[in-house]
């Protein structure tokens, strides 16, 4: 049997979240209904209630695979043992990393919001994995005495927003090239919490 | 001649800018209507109009309002000459600002998004004085020798992020006060550019 264009066969998960996260990203969360993010695929609005049961279900499967994929890439990387030169190459990874995806980045922060209180507190659980490797570096320089940081935790989110926030102005092309500005910040992020 | 309830004489911009900060901070720009902020300012959508002409007037606004504050304030600020004390006054006086306004620091930073050009351009100004005051304070501690920054325009836009990311986390009653989250935050920001 023939197939219809836009039957709801031709839908795969990648070109729904690819369309829902161009969609929330440009428009934010509330603002962006199913019925757009069909049309953005290129199928009915039914078709798409067949491939998942809600926006909600799809803000959230979004913020879990942005986690997963950070959480899996992080374990990927290969890092040096000394706390230094790891917290260097734990600055340059996420730069990295984040540089990569703005979009997922932007909704991961910015959506939290319109997560429902099952769904905020799956994201939060991956969220403080990620954040746990990074505290588990800074209390191994302090024990090693590199490092002085009279509060892992606190330093530990001071470090992520100031990484995280170089996706908000750079631009590829610029000035500087994203492996000199992943140096310079890797620089600040050590001597931040250096002895 | 007896005013009717919610007639446009009782609109005032404090009680329409609240109501729209409330409603953009929690539902984002994009998903509030202007009948939504005349509801919640308790009054018809027509009289809204006789104050604002529309919701992205409204929207640069409060971004202009909020930027114009946040210079009148470091303006106002007490702050010692050498650089490194003045670095740490600047931090300890960008969290407290930040701390006490959450929402209209949200806003500013989540819907440059929805500004049009120009007024992305008016908003961008405002902030780019602001970050020229921190750059300022950076080159005269690398002119001291107190500082060591390869490129000050990156160290800046990086300790902004670090200490704008306290309002993310931060909750009053927590196991630290605001003072205390100032004190480590002014150090790690100080220790992030030393020599």
């Amino acid at each position: 049997m023939a197939r219809k264009t836009g039957s709801h066969s031709e839908i795969t998960g990648p070109r729904v979240r690819a369309a829902a996260l161009r969609l929330f990203a440009q428009h934010g969360f509330a603002a962006v209904s199913m019925r757009q993010i069909a049309a953005e695929v290129g199928v009915q609005a039914g078709a798409l209630y067949l491939y998942t049961p809600d926006k909600q279900s799809l803000l959230a499967e979004l913020m879990a695979d942005h986690m997963d994929e950070l959480l899996s890439s992080l374990a990927a990387e290969p890092m040096p043992e000394e706390p230094v030169a790891r917290l260097a190459a734990f600055a340059r990874f996420h730069i990295g990393f984040h540089l990569e995806r703005p979009e997922a980045v932007f909704i991961a922060y910015m959506e939290l919001r319109n997560l429902t209180p099952e769904n905020f507190a799956r994201i939060e659980a991956m969220r403080r994995r990620y954040e746990d490797a990074l505290e588990a570096i800074l209390c191994a320089g302090c024990a090693s005495g590199a490092f002085r940081a009279p509060d892992t935790k606190l330093a530990t989110l001071a470090l992520i927003a100031m990484l995280t926030g170089v996706t908000t102005w750079f631009r590829d092309g610029g000035r500087l090239s994203r492996a000199d500005v992943a140096a310079i910040y890797a620089d600040m992020a050590c001597k931040s919490v250096r002895a």
